[in-house]
């Protein structure tokens, strides 16, 4: 806790450190602030909203969803591109098409993420495969197969999620209920958003921020 | 945490904002935001000293009276101070001036505040007496009576310190060892110095420090 109170304070003060130290940059510290500080307040918002679902038997996956915007989507991608362009005097038309990009961009690389916990391979990614399973966490993977399979299916969720023993039927039943692909058709969807939101912005943008985008969702690990 | 991590965020954007909303502050902001990082690495330093110290068989007066003057000096006087001065254009002479002040009188409070944890009237504190003795809290108070007391005094203080049955008698042991006399003494030479310092920086600084220091250290809640 003290550790992450310590790395909290050091964000703030690099950051506003940096920028008092910039002299051409000063005068956007106010806006670049700003966002800095809903990034704050989102993130912690969004892990509150996880640790409430994960108390719960089920969540649905607007629920699920929401965890990711604001877990993820907002903390790993939409507000870092709002700080940094901030920085640059960007005006509100493009802090709020960076916003089209990041958000679904940011879901994206979150389901990606959900989708290798289960079925990555863990030389790959480097942490074991099934850990959400085991751990039981309520992802949007969770949620579309409780959505999509039958009653057998539910009963097979509700007692083996969060076992060690039930990651096999768990996996197998995210697969067979059609989850799975439900989810690579989410990340497909959310990839397709991105893309045409990018175009929107320009070539520059395009050419700098396409390939970080790839990276982030048509990845292996 | 999560509680403690967004006030810790809202801690850093509420003094941001005010000033960059402040016109005539805003120039200061830098000197200001200094010593407002350095409060919170310091009060995170200090509480880990606290929590480590917790962990030992016993500390030593030098190291609890640092506990002291860094989760309780600097946080709760020096750093607000230099804070202040900073938005209000001081220079590196009184910022030296009121940390002159500060720290004697930051740790007064600190030491006023353990003796009425063991000997105040709960009707007035507000809190049950004798709670950092049932939690074996090692402050200077307990520091002192294992530095005054004989073995046999220092044999009941390991057995019945951090007990709920012991707690009448390690605050017998802490009167009759001279331990409280002695930090009853810490606290009024502690006052001395702060009031010394505090007649260096003029009347002005007299007449608006003076009484709020008395109410820091002679009080009984």
């Amino acid at each position: 806790v003290l550790l992450g109170d310590l790395m909290l304070s050091w964000c703030d003060e690099m950051l506003t450190r940096a920028v008092l130290d910039s002299p051409s940059m000063v005068a956007n510290l106010g806006n670049a602030r700003r966002f800095l500080d809903l990034c704050k307040s989102e993130v912690v918002a969004g892990q509150f909203l996880d640790v409430v679902g994960q108390t719960r038997p089920s969540l649905s996956v607007d629920e699920a969803m929401k965890v990711v915007r604001y877990k993820s989507a907002k903390y790993t991608v939409e507000r870092p591109l709002h700080i940094g362009a901030a920085l640059a005097g960007a005006g509100p038309d493009l802090i709020a098409g960076l916003s089209e990009v990041a958000l679904p961009l940011g879901e994206a690389f979150q389901l990606r993420d959900d989708v290798l916990g289960v079925f990555g391979d863990p030389s790959v990614t480097g942490k074991p495969a099934g850990d959400d399973l085991r751990e039981g966490k309520r992802t949007v993977l969770i949620a579309r197969t409780s959505v999509l399979t039958d009653d057998a299916g539910r009963t097979l969720l509700h007692e083996q999620l969060g076992t060690t023993d039930g990651v096999d039927a768990v996996r197998e039943l995210i697969q067979s209920s059609g989850a799975l692909a439900a989810v690579e058709g989410d990340i497909a969807r959310l990839e397709d958003q991105a893309e045409a939101a990018l175009s929107a912005l320009g070539p520059a943008a395009r050419e700098i921020l396409g390939p970080l985008a790839l990276t982030a969702t048509r990845r292996t690990r």
